[in-house]
């Protein structure tokens, strides 16, 4: 087993230990890719599992658009090219050759394969996507589309970090084609909405919902919206982006519609995207010293029942038992495991599940059985409970809330505690050379402004937040006029 | 709306009117890629589910591996590159450079970002995943690994048919160590099983389940199976693939284990799947020249409503009560669709339910109201029946029973139809010039002599059945000694 380093000596390799120690991922033979393994991808499909039930509700649907893009395709929205091309991956050839090396058979791309137009893997798909709508719009009757795609995307990062910025990703992608531009801005702010609940309610981690600045925007969009989550380090991480994209993707392919009048129209657009990242911010959010710490609602396994023998015949009974608590248990919580390993102690084996994430421990030995009653830990405080067999399930589904309710109100105490309203730039130098956290700064509106700053502090501006103090300022960099706090931090 | 053409006019156009006419997929701009629409997406879907929770039960987990494998890693294993060489995309560069020509803005690949060793989109992912088991297994106590994928995989095809053979396509890759040879090959099985069951019990779609040939196996295996269904043309498609690697790709990438004893020995693996293929073999089966037709167990909607009526009050009416049998039906049978376009007559939203394939349309008018009942349509033998609103979940339900089960004995039917036990070349050849099917014959087992018979013919051996008829004979071909009888068909 892997030691994990404290955050206090290390963040950054505390972040890396957490992964490798609970088996979340590894690093690949490719540049910058990582493997998703079991455990990690376990939380993902639970991502897809909540999010996709409440797309659906909505009324998106699922679609599937290609993996290549045609290179000329990303040049048509002016915006769109400058932002990714970049960092694409291009596939020229299509055929392997096998030639001889110093008496060595290798394998090289066989000229003759050579493409007319060279492909680049899907930064994001706005482009096929709406090459596609051009041919499935004709009429108001076509609108709304309301589609999204599960995915995976490359970016060729050069710098990367597991599940924060690796060069494939995984993500959803919804793209959605509207009649007017009120509509597309509904859906954006809706989507927003929806990922503040999900990162809220769902991975119990507060947000900031908020603008984007333009130097921030999403390469073709109108306006970008993000939610922003403040790790334990107090650096912000972008947790999932809503872009409003008016006509821009609609004029660059040529997507009209006529409405009802017979007037024709360039339709309006909307995309929105949350990707594997946000297990990294699961991750930084919650975890501890001891390893991973997963809110209940994402967890794979909610609890693990570690019974506990010095002999056959004891453990053929508390296992017996165990099977039937963790019986009783999945209808009211979800999936729970019985641990009945008989190569490891029951320290080994709470330290292991501790390390894993799973929130809730039961422990069953021969004693507890003869009072029927087990011992119930919560992963996150250590909280230690006896419960009798007829309150297990009930006890449980209370004690999964408490955990639930309680990560989420120590990331939002903890973000409350650095968060601090900042008016001068000696103030904010400091900060940020110090403690750092979020700082609620009152900024001119200028983009060359806000680049300074990034220069000079490698702070930016997360986001101008939705509900914020309008109250009139000065910029806390240039001193100009402000009309509203926006927040700066150091970010992933 | 697109026409239908007649299966016995043009089988090949058909197929593609039924895919247009239910929106279940379309062209793309890329090259031998198709764009896979909601309609056929939800199939994925329901095929993802039901397979993914078979999976799970039997005790497998899903991961992710990265979309690009270094080239070098497809030579490892000399039959694997031999296999998938020839028709790979590769990526030799990680950036696109904008340049003018002739005054246009352009973008090409950026020479200096040409990458030191290229590499491919996986076609398939044994090698980048052998890769890593190097690193997971030591000990015997880390096997078996029973590891799954859901991923987009890419061979580059020169001929392409929507789903059933395109450049990119989606699937389930399952990828399996273990310590011996004898639960190498137990696996193999049992996951052939499980596509049968699938295919049989879920799709409606009998196949045969049996060896390939050497010359049809897997690039890579020491045996691959697989199981084989009759399209309603008579001729074969392949609909998933299980194999047993033994020890080639251990041995290629150095994974060995310590068994309890303390003996080191090379891993042993499987591979197995199913893609998007066979959403193709799935139209291909039961569809019919007024569009697709769906087995209710894998249709996304099982059942609509139409209501009909002539002015607002019935349409109130009407309405009302359609909602309420929706509702009463949906904890029976699943997903129920109530059609309320107003701007659209009850016949051609039938023709249009039609051409989509839902298996179960329930008209209700204004008469049918007052007396309480619906009249109840199955979608694939136009079997109508008056069924009173309180019997409606228990008669809906029995119906969907009889539909899944009628499409499974019409396709048996068609299939026994259709096969013959051919014992002469002259038979041979005129079963494949005339009518074709699948025709059970002697052969000698030799590669070249099927191969030949390929060549003249176009005809293939499909597989050697599990359950065959193993009395000596002739070789349909040659006329040397055959221990038992083999499939042959022309194959999609």
């Amino acid at each position: 087993m892997a030691g994990i380093c404290k955050r206090s000596e290390d963040y950054s390799r505390w972040y890396q230990d957490v992964i490798q120690a609970a088996e979340l991922a590894d690093n690949s033979p490719v540049r910058g890719c990582m493997v998703i393994r079991p455990n990690g991808y376990a939380i993902w499909e639970n991502i897809q599992r909540v999010l996709d039930a409440k797309f659906k509700e909505l009324g998106h649907v699922n679609a599937y658009f290609p993996l290549l893009i045609p290179k000329s395709f990303l040049a048509r929205e002016a915006e769109h090219v400058e932002g990714f091309a970049k960092e694409c991956a291009i596939v020229t050839h299509h055929r392997l050759k096998q030639t001889e090396v110093n008496g060595k058979i290798t394998v090289v791309p066989d000229p003759d394969s050579r493409l007319e137009e060279e492909y680049v893997i899907r930064p994001t798909s706005e482009t096929v996507i709406w090459d596609m709508y051009r041919k499935w719009v004709q009429s108001y009757r076509d609108l709304p589309i309301l589609i999204n795609q599960w995915a995976n995307v490359m970016r060729w990062e050069m710098r990367t970090r597991m599940f924060l910025r690796t060069t494939e990703f995984l993500w959803q992608e919804g793209h959605t084609a509207h009649a007017t531009a009120a509509e597309g801005r509904a859906e954006t702010l809706q989507m927003l909405e929806v990922y503040r609940w999900f990162a809220e309610e769902i991975l119990a981690m507060p947000v900031i919902m908020g603008v984007k600045t333009a130097n921030e925007r999403f390469a073709g969009a109108v306006e970008t919206f993000s939610i922003e989550a403040m790790m334990q380090d107090g650096k912000a991480l972008q947790a999932a982006t809503s872009h409003d994209l008016g006509q821009n993707f609609a004029k660059a392919f040529d997507v009209k519609y006529q409405d009802a009048e017979g007037k024709v129209e360039h339709v309006w657009a909307t995309s929105w995207g949350l990707s594997t990242r946000v297990i990294g911010a699961l991750i930084m959010t919650h975890s501890d010293d001891e390893g991973l710490v997963l809110p209940p609602r994402i967890a794979g396994t909610k609890c693990v029942i570690v019974p506990i023998w010095k002999n056959d015949e004891e453990m053929a009974q508390v296992c017996a038992a165990a099977d039937g608590l963790a019986a009783q248990l999945r209808p009211a919580i979800g999936p729970a495991h019985v641990d009945r390993r008989d190569n490891m102690r029951p320290g080994w084996k709470y330290a292991e599940w501790e390390r894993k994430g799973v929130p809730l421990r039961i422990e069953l030995g021969p004693r507890d059985l003869a009072g029927q009653q087990v011992m119930m830990v919560a992963r996150h405080d250590r909280r230690k409970q006896a419960v009798g067999f007829q309150q297990l399930a009930t006890a449980a589904v209370a004690e999964l809330d408490r955990i639930q309710q309680d990560l989420f109100d120590r990331a939002l105490q903890r973000r409350r505690e650095r968060t601090r309203v900042v008016d001068s730039w000696e103030a904010f130098t400091a900060l940020f050379e110090g403690e750092g956290g979020f700082a609620e700064c009152h900024w001119c509106g200028d983009g060359d402004c806000e680049k300074q700053v990034q220069e000079k502090t490698k702070v930016t501006i997360r986001n101008l937040p939705l509900v914020r103090d309008e109250t009139p300022g000065r910029c806390v960099h240039c001193g100009r006029t402000s009309l509203g706090r926006v927040v700066f931090a150091q970010s992933y």
